[in-house]
């Protein structure tokens, strides 16, 4: 009765849509416990959601339920899906929202929506986010078994996830989000960094800016600097002491990033 | 004791202003459910409150109490009261905050907050909703009758919700809100389109701009595409498919919209 | 068991970071209460989240646990500390984020968080909040001892707080924050201006304006005016009726405000 269902979704903080929802869901459960992931993600953009939700969602206790609505199809003919991974439960629109998490952990077990016993009486063909996803999380909530929620089927859509290119001495990656500081959050893992032999002396290259050596911390190296490191989330980053290094570098998400040893 | 009580303010999402409403309503129930509806309304816009408190509040569990604060007002003349309107409760100032959902269905019972036994004991001239309305709110969380915080009144102060005109092959409406997507919401109801008989011959015109036929969904059309529609609260909205319907037409609220059949 | 944790950060509303440390939290102790006090501070502003914190966590019920995050020097050698300070519970970076709150209240215990059998497994150099404020939060919120954090401590670090200087007919005081509204929050007390025989002459100057007397309420003068008034935390504020004083007055946080009586 007191299960945890997170929420994650492009309708802006302070949104009445996100609202809408967790009285929904409230109308069902009403002792859920409702923990907001982001409402941040930019408009439609699928990518983003993905990244924000695989940032966040691992750190949840097991059997935490995920509801996640960045769903410029809604209406449309995309499905939505229920999908085990790793030990959390998700439900989304299957248009790739859950394919980094995917990615990273095979899922279990995924689940096509279409059981409306479980749905709101009337559903809009604008919202399914309130009228179908959140109803099947509060439903789960409850105890409700996954193969209630329809048929299990096999796939879900996979986004495409560009992996950092390993050559001898250089390691190609890329930008994967921006985070509020403007720190830069690569593609590139921390196990492909940990084989070389000396960090303090790779160069990153970014936007024809050289870095060289890790930091191992933000503060390590004097305000307004340049500089490289581990991240929280086991990644490779580019920040500015006390900056933001998205404004020095003017970088977008994709913007090429090159270590060499 | 586990009831739910949301909150709506233009304190601004962070504010410490919104906290410290429920740090004093959790001072007196520690066990009830706090959701925000919306901090995010515009400053002083008390019309911009109501809509969205109106989008968001009928989807919360009956008995749901509702504390709205857009409060231009505080420390002059203007009164606070409980309102039950359909089956929530709100507290609010009486100043149209509630207008819109009171339009929608009467009120069974309004009450004056004068009962100042159930105030914070330094009740400040500024900062009513901590002072007043978080007590209130967290004492009828506890189960305290209405009638206990100050006497039945008989009405509200209304707000003007201009209404659209039907005529004989043409509806007059306007753009009531703009969500973070850009889509523009009209008070042009669904019902007033359901007596239309042929939707794919409609013509919506806004800001010179001619769109035919309603879609069904926003993914119907092409990206960039204008579109109208039937949103999720049951109202015709104005949207550009993957784009944002507000910038491209520059539009505000209060612009006109016009079907003809 | 249904302790509450409030939460005050600079990783913005929205972040993955916030959700992180919830999750991090509810895996140890699913049923704790999370409030957000805000997000929103300015990034690596640790007087604006000191000001922040000491609005709104004074209106929590006793023993509430407040964890703090604004740490540009994570992975340094700054220290991580609880302070019991008033009837609340505190964690933070030693960086003075607990400093105004300590300036006003002497704080009883101060502990350094230094036992790592109370933090996450892999504890990041990046992101301590998650991996050791939010575990030692939650440890706290189950009935564990302070003491078993680390060791006490006699100090904490404190930031500069200037006070207002008390002239013969003159108090000379600043801005400490601006809110949403735009209103300039001086570190003037109202206990100050008590001393005054009549505040109805009071002359409050500000950015080359001249202000006239106390308003009791912000909607006492025309919309557009500027005026002065004791806010909600018993401090003196210069205000815009319906406006912003900030826009107006073009004035930062430190800008010089005069009363002369």
């Amino acid at each position: 009765m007191s299960a945890i269902i997170t929420l994650t979704t492009d309708f802006g903080s302070g949104s009445p849509y996100v609202a809408a929802m967790k009285g929904a869901i409230l109308g069902i459960n009403p002792l859920v416990r409702l923990v907001d992931i982001s409402h941040d993600v930019n408009p439609q953009d699928v990518h983003h959601g993905a990244v924000l939700l695989a940032e966040a969602a691992t750190w949840f206790p097991p059997a935490t339920i995920h509801a996640a609505v960045v769903d410029p199809g809604v209406g449309t003919q995309r499905k939505l899906i229920y999908a085990r991974i790793g030990d959390g439960q998700y439900l989304a629109p299957d248009n790739g929202l859950l394919s980094l998490l995917a990615k990273r952990h095979k899922p279990a077990r995924i689940v096509q929506l279409t059981n409306s016993e479980i749905w709101l009486p009337d559903v809009s063909n604008t919202f399914h986010g309130r009228d179908i996803i959140a109803p099947a999380a509060a439903q789960l909530s409850l105890g409700l078994e996954p193969e209630r929620l329809g048929p299990s089927i096999h796939e879900m859509l996979m986004l495409d996830w560009p992996e950092p290119r390993r050559m001898e001495n250089r390691i190609e990656g890329a930008v994967r989000w921006i985070d509020r500081f403007g720190n830069l959050i690569t593609n590139i893992n921390a196990g492909l960094l940990a084989d070389e032999k000396n960090v303090s002396t790779l160069r990153i290259q970014c936007a024809r800016h050289d870095i060289v050596g890790l930091s191992q911390a933000y503060g390590q190296r004097s305000p307004g600097d340049l500089t490289a490191l581990v991240g929280a989330s086991g990644y490779l980053e580019i920040a500015v002491v006390n900056g933001s290094a998205a404004q020095m570098l003017k970088l977008q998400v994709g913007a090429s990033v090159i270590v060499e040893s």
